[in-house]
């Protein structure tokens, strides 16, 4: 939990409490660029809490397509080249000779047009990934009163959110409500990534039969990620978007939002959530 | 607001509330993908909310370092070439002719090293961009009083979130705690860059004695766009991270966060919040 968070000194007003304010120690969210490197060549940079790194970078290459299996990476590492502490910002991917390597277009695999207009259709389907795993047949259904209760198991076991109130957090459920493995991240797309890597190196994709919530909002590009991970259900603590609503219907994936207290929105396949 | 929002049927569950779960309408805020080009190659696709997009790449550009000066954009225009509908999310933007095309490595910006080893403080160095506004000098001082009432007048003008609650926000006020420009958006960055591009194109550069609050956390690339834009003062009404604190200390710059009811923690330059 070292790099996970720090302390720094800070100056608490309340305008409602007695006396004058005051400095205490505060602790924040640890954030620090993670390069992530195939085949000695940048690839991308994200900004993450440190942390089952390795995880996350292959989460990312699989989430982005980048890799279909744990075999498809030969060796990843953190690079710690120099004596200096925090060395640990680069993760170096090696493939396997097989694999071809990552598109590296400026514009991150959004395929570009010789002409000016892109119907927004056509720049959705440039920037998804495809993901193999049909959800539509996955027979897993919910009871509502267990997605119920998902959000308090998510928060009570996380340990750096409590402290630094900054961290976004993805949790994976069995059907059953049981929490298989939880990552923190202060980018939400990280903490997902984490967990999906987690799963790819455990041989655990696709996760059919699983539910994943995220503690934030859904984007489009959460819902990609869950898609890609094989998850029939992907719920969220706040609200999704129109994209994401349109990419889990077509997914075949249940979408749950506003996951607050005993009360639910359902936006797609709705018959995984049992009464 | 046309696309800002759109309407989805959602399966609303209460398990406390009487009757059946029922079928409803529900507003879910817009999410598409905006391709910024330069000189007509590609340099960034980010998932947006539609709106304001000119003023989005504008921001965009200004806070990566790519333009320096309003005057920098011959032209800026959103392309619809085609018949289709919402074929607005492709923005060309010509530069002048003295203006250095941007660096369009996949690592985005990140500088790579012939070794392995990248320190913690080496890697954040070269994602960073240099602004040219020295914060520190700003006179600017907010009662701690006006501080606190910042996030009800955000929230009151926030017109897509009352309907969504899926929308990041961004408002730029001055030292009395007038609002002056509001943004909306699925992505924090998006929204401060809205505001960022807003002003350049108003010719407000830099924003000297103006607050900028932020609906969520605060992350060290917010920071780094508002120190781009010359801003003394950055708020947030959730956590910031370590990264944002280092880079706000290191600028001069007022970072405020947890700015929620009448509290809030200082984290640096609390000189500039007074009682």
């Amino acid at each position: 939990m070292a790099r996970t968070m720090n302390r720094r000194p800070v100056l608490r007003i309340d305008l409602d409490a007695a006396g004058a304010p005051r400095h205490r120690p505060d602790d924040l969210a640890a954030e620090e660029p993670l390069e992530i490197r195939v085949g000695r060549a940048p690839l991308a940079v994200t900004m993450r809490t440190p942390g089952q790194d390795i995880d996350l970078a292959l989460g990312f290459l699989f989430t982005e397509g980048v890799i279909r299996e744990a075999t498809d990476v030969v060796t990843a590492q953190l690079c710690a080249g120099t004596d200096e502490p925090n060395t640990y910002n680069v993760i170096d991917v090696v493939l396997g000779a097989d694999v071809p390597p990552p598109v590296t277009d400026p514009s991150r695999n959004f395929t570009t047009t010789s002409g000016c207009g892109v119907c927004g259709k056509a720049s959705i389907d440039a920037i998804r990934t495809r993901s193999r795993f049909a959800l539509a047949e996955d027979p897993v259904a919910i009871p509502a009163r267990v997605f119920a209760e998902l959000p308090g198991r998510l928060r009570a076991a996380q340990r750096t959110f409590a402290r630094t109130g900054g961290l976004h957090a993805a949790g994976l459920f069995d059907a059953d409500g049981t929490l298989v493995v939880l990552r923190e991240d202060v980018g939400r797309h990280n903490a997902v990534d984490k967990v999906v890597g987690w799963a790819l190196r455990e041989g655990r994709l696709p996760l059919r039969g699983h539910a994943l919530l995220v503690s934030g909002r859904a984007s489009f590009e959460l819902t990609q990620k869950a898609w890609m991970a094989g998850l029939p259900v992907l719920a969220a603590v706040s609200a999704p978007s129109t994209l994401a609503a349109e990419l889990a219907e077509e997914a075949g994936m249940t979408l749950v939002g506003f996951l607050r207290g005993r009360s639910m929105n359902v936006y797609t396949a709705p018959h995984r959530v049992t009464l």
